[in-house]
């Protein structure tokens, strides 16, 4: 079986170039060209566990800096333990310890989205004037938007948004039947905004990772029927990551639309002013209410109360607005060309990184949402020279198999291998960065019956378990 | 256990702001607020094999274009089967079904570049000008780069390339110990050049993504090792995708450096002219050679003929060029600071997609290099209303089994339910798209030993398996 496995025939002269064909047949060496070997597939390389030592995470954790200009604990926490680098006004550069975590919380995204159906695409960062003047945003735009011209002189600007796309996108298929709505596309890109004054690290940057989804239903009822199934969708990531949340009424902006939802995370650095009623529980953005209102308008009884909470996610039932100037038409159950009804869905998904990191740690500690902490397990081998220095070997087995046996662990175990450092340093750092689960491997490893520290650091949690026992616990956590 | 898994305590008012968390105290109703179930962890959801007739893959099959100004094979065939759309010249929006094969090969590269030490960060696409003019390549680089200004008038260029990038941010690190080197970062984001005349589809655009690594050593023996390494991780990749592929001696361009290499696919097609040695193997791109030389410069005696390849991999040895300029410095072993000693190295990741399908398919259909085949199974149920119409729904749990309990399968089982057309039409599509397996479940499949037709479309045999018999076949394919 394996000979016709993932290989064309390689002896088909047609996939060679002729001349470079001839050439190799004449030759008696053949090393210029380089086929695959057609038996065995080749396998998966296998990884030791990462070290602590030798990962580019440049943290600042003993410099005793005060945070200076820094204005929130997220940005603050994030540049201390090497997670960003500053990089122009408003961009960073991810470090090599946020990308994973960034990249667990796009496959949880993704997980959720096609759950509901929705189908991943890639738009392009450059968007003709063009598109944007068919919408009527290119002037409403104003400053926000980063303009350019290519070298022919045509205008563009970096996309903070993709509803002139993908309605493009949609109206160029002249043949959409109903039957394949509703229509979900999303893309998980980076997203560009020229603020004004860019803020709090990666809560509020020029340039930043959004997933944006868009939706084609063939009517309203259809089209909102969508809408609270993305709505639901968004509950289910947020509550999945452990974050508490809140649904709100919100104001359309420049997106358009007749109908707009919020998710926010509350939290007292929140730049958007919420109201949430004390009786019935509804809440909204306070843009969208009458000033000094402190009534509830949905039950009439309960009295408002402000507080303030970071926007991670909006939601939008545009209708017709964009379908219409684009002509994105699909074929009703008549057969007759319809206008699709649109919703755009935005979640920012570098803001959920910075903004789980400012509500669940402390001052000086980082606490992930447990999903998307970037290592699940930290290895502690004893200090080199110390009494228990034999267990040094135990704690590479141990950190080695825990990261190649458990399937739900596989690359979560990192080593830190920093042996020259006590323990008691070690633990501190470890617990500012936040893993989940630290295993410290002392004299009690050496034992007859072995056992193992195991901190749960967001319990506080800390026990002793026998090698079996730590294996129980750890094949239980849920990774992505 | 549970209790404490990935779940802060919910109970300290701390993590709510305290305004909204008096408000909810008052209230009786608690909906506001959604706090995630502490038992149990939600689990993933299971998703049922996703539908031809609902993927969103506009095809153009059946039209009969004869491909106008197409100018070759990958480009008119992924327009034609929905694999892509054209957006502004050199800029494509990469649709559902291409954006799978993509996805895969990002996680072959990210396996390879883990198994050398790569780490993986993503550095911004707004660079200053400031950066490119410290290294001078700010007007080097002339029009082929795009350039804008923020609100406030400060000049960035959308990086094309991160040489200037990473080595400012290695440079800002001022305590690099010789331990931690070699260092190797790497990125896949999208790279903008702003070609005079983009064309070949995704061989030759505007906006692309690229694999960008670079490496930071400690001197020039260590730096040429790295760089070695790199090259041999370039061709395992190739290997795994079953390319074929040439490691030719290249210029070093405006990137700069001493030691260049770039990795072609031979093809008619490719824009650059090749000399190989018929007897050495000795290899080299057109430009490295003096005009009109036809005798190897390495083995003396063998003549060299042309050729032509697409290049979808670039390595330069950078020595000092960049680090110098940066004050990229690290801590030697005799605790002096150090410049360090930089190599840098590019895959074109679209470039790769389109680049594989020009070499591999014929005119008419698309063959994938199997690793990276959007999905690795279509099966077809019978057409509706024909004798074997019972069979439609062993069709649909075959489909719904296998990409469920095959964990290499998983996801990659698509059900061609069109059943209003024939089972021979879908074949043909089937074969156009190139799925690696194709099963049709026919009559057979109704019989007291049912078997199933199974097409191995990259070796063209066909077979009729027991379910036994395809569950061991496909339990055998290679997914990433």
């Amino acid at each position: 079986m394996e000979v016709f496995m993932h290989h064309c025939d390689r002896k088909l002269p047609a996939l060679l170039s002729r001349t470079l064909f001839k050439a190799l047949k004449r030759s008696h060496i053949k090393c210029a060209i380089h086929t695959s070997p057609l038996v065995p597939v080749p396998s998966k390389p296998t990884i030791p566990p990462p070290l602590v030592s030798r990962l580019f995470q440049p943290s600042n954790l003993r410099e005793g800096q005060d945070g200076g200009d820094l204005t929130c604990r997220s940005q603050r926490l994030m540049l201390q333990t090497g997670l960003i680098h500053p990089s122009n006004p408003g961009c960073f550069y991810y470090l090599p310890v946020a990308l994973r975590s960034m990249e667990k919380l796009v496959r949880l995204i993704d997980e959720e989205m096609h759950a509901i159906g929705g189908q991943k695409v890639d738009m392009p960062a450059l968007c003709s004037a063009e598109l944007w003047k068919k919408s009527g945003r290119w002037e409403l735009m104003g400053k926000e938007m980063f303009r350019l011209l290519d070298r022919h002189n045509a205008e563009y600007c970096l996309g903070p948004t993709h509803e002139e796309a993908v309605t493009e996108l949609f109206a160029s298929q002249t043949t959409i039947s109903y039957k394949k709505l509703p229509l979900l596309l999303y893309q998980v890109t980076r997203k560009f905004r020229d603020e004004q004054k860019p803020k709090f690290g990666l809560l509020r940057g020029r340039e930043f990772y959004m997933k944006d989804m868009y939706s084609f239903d063939i009517n309203e009822e259809a089209a909102l029927h969508t809408y609270h199934s993305v709505c639901q969708s968004y509950g289910r990531i947020f509550d999945r990551l452990g974050l508490k949340w809140v649904q709100v009424q919100a104001a359309t902006g420049n997106i358009g639309g007749t109908l707009s939802h919020e998710f926010q995370l509350p939290a007292d650095i929140g730049e958007d002013q919420l109201l949430v009623c004390g009786n019935c529980g509804f809440s909204a953005n306070i843009e969208t209410m009458e000033p000094g209102q402190t009534e509830c308008s949905q039950c009439k009884t309960g009295t408002l109360c402000e507080s303030k909470g970071i926007e991670v996610g909006h939601t939008f039932y545009l209708g017709r607005k964009y379908s219409q100037a684009f002509k994105a038409l699909f074929i009703n159950a008549s057969n007759v060309p319809a206008v699709a009804e649109m919703g755009c869905f935005g979640l920012g998904v570098t803001r959920i990184l910075a903004a789980s990191i400012e509500v669940m740690s402390s001052e000086d500690a980082i606490c992930w949402p447990g999903l998307i902490a970037p290592y699940q397990v930290c290895v502690l081998p004893p200090k080199k020279g110390s009494k228990a220095n034999e267990a040094t070997q135990v704690a590479e087995e141990l950190a080695q198999s825990l990261g190649n046996s458990l399937p739900n662990l596989r690359g979560e175990v990192v080593l830190d291998d920093r042996v020259q450092m006590t323990i008691g340093k070690r633990l501190k750092d470890a617990k500012i960065l936040g893993y989940p689960y630290v295993v410290v491997v002392g004299q009690k490893a050496l034992e007859d019956l072995p056992s193992f520290e195991v901190i749960c650091q967001q319990s506080g949690e800390t026990m002793f378990l026998s090698k079996d026992g730590l294996v129980d616990l750890l094949s239980k956590v849920e990774t992505i």
